[in-house]
């Protein structure tokens, strides 16, 4: 068997390793499923599992997808246009983390229109977001973070798929919450209830 | 406004702790929602999201959904059924956690095939559950575990919920893993990142 000259060695394990650490396709597996996820979770719920959060200071369901859509309406995708369109020389506008709680906390607003709105608005974005075309060699593309610093296209969007998952694991840590007496003695058992919610949401 | 006696006000706020922990209907809503949950989040996935786990002896998705589906064979619904049958005389049998690992193991297992599997009696033993006609009395009956000793009905209800969520909750951290080094220094502000998994899965 033929063996490889070292660099083109290297150039598989470069391969192997991008193709490990991130993927277009991939992240856009995740982000094109959170919507259905999300309604297949809380379309319909009870106030128990929709109005309710871990105590003060914290979020319920409504507020978690009333951030993901001010995530989609002001930060990921303008965030990728930044980069593509200004790279390191314009940082990004902060993100502000609180911005949906004038909408989620009028009383009258309802879950499955948020739901709603969240869908549409992600569709939208990943539409606009397919139409950018990016090549493998965009994804290098380097941009910068108000706190964070230099960051790279793929950390970007690798970062918007796991956002997406860290809000679905603060979901059902919130609604498994409302239950914590309700188990008895099995609290012990269920790691969900042992989750502090890690400073970060 | 006439005052209620003071037995009467000891009745309502009995009333509503019952309320607040625990609802047979609310139980219901999330035992209902999770196959479409899983569903939407796996069914056809790359096998990054799927075959991946956190490392040794650690779960993929796979494991958690056969893992979900023994549950559904073995022990939520006997448990109940032991409970309204025998009470404390008869201990539940204990639940083996890793019996879906030979199935689980095997290569060729689809997540697609699970996630059917797993809906399929979900919704054959939550047809089997209102068919019991369960009375808020017998919400208070009580069962033996094998190691954590007398338990109510309304508990084991209310874990079952809760072990869907908490399994929700492991799927997005065991999911959200594999980008860990992909979202580079964003790592510090995503919380499912930070949670180490809390010895119980």
């Amino acid at each position: 068997m033929r063996r490889l000259s070292p660099k083109r060695q290297a150039c598989i394990y470069l391969d192997m390793a991008n193709l490990t650490e991130f993927s277009l396709a991939e992240s856009m597996a995740v982000l094109t499923r959170t919507p259905a996820t999300l309604n297949a979770m809380l379309r319909g719920m009870p106030d128990i599992w929709v109005r309710r959060n871990e105590g003060k200071d914290t979020w319920n369901a409504l507020d978690i997808v009333g951030h993901l859509i001010v995530g989609e309406r002001t930060d990921w995708l303008p965030r990728v246009r930044i980069i593509m369109e200004n790279g390191e020389a314009r940082p990004f506008d902060a993100f502000d983390r609180f911005a949906q709680s004038k909408e989620t906390q009028d009383k009258s607003v309802e879950i499955d229109r948020l739901l709603g709105d969240f869908a549409r608005l992600r569709t939208e974005n990943l539409t606009a977001l397919q139409a950018m075309n990016l090549q493998p060699e965009d994804l290098a593309r380097r941009g910068r973070h108000p706190a964070l610093g230099v960051v790279t296209l793929s950390e970007l969007l690798a970062t918007w798929a796991v956002h997406d998952l860290t809000h679905l694991h603060q979901l059902s840590r919130v609604m498994a919450h409302q239950y914590r007496n309700a188990v008895g003695p099995w609290i012990a058992y269920l790691g969900v209830l042992q989750c502090a919610g890690h400073g970060a949401p």
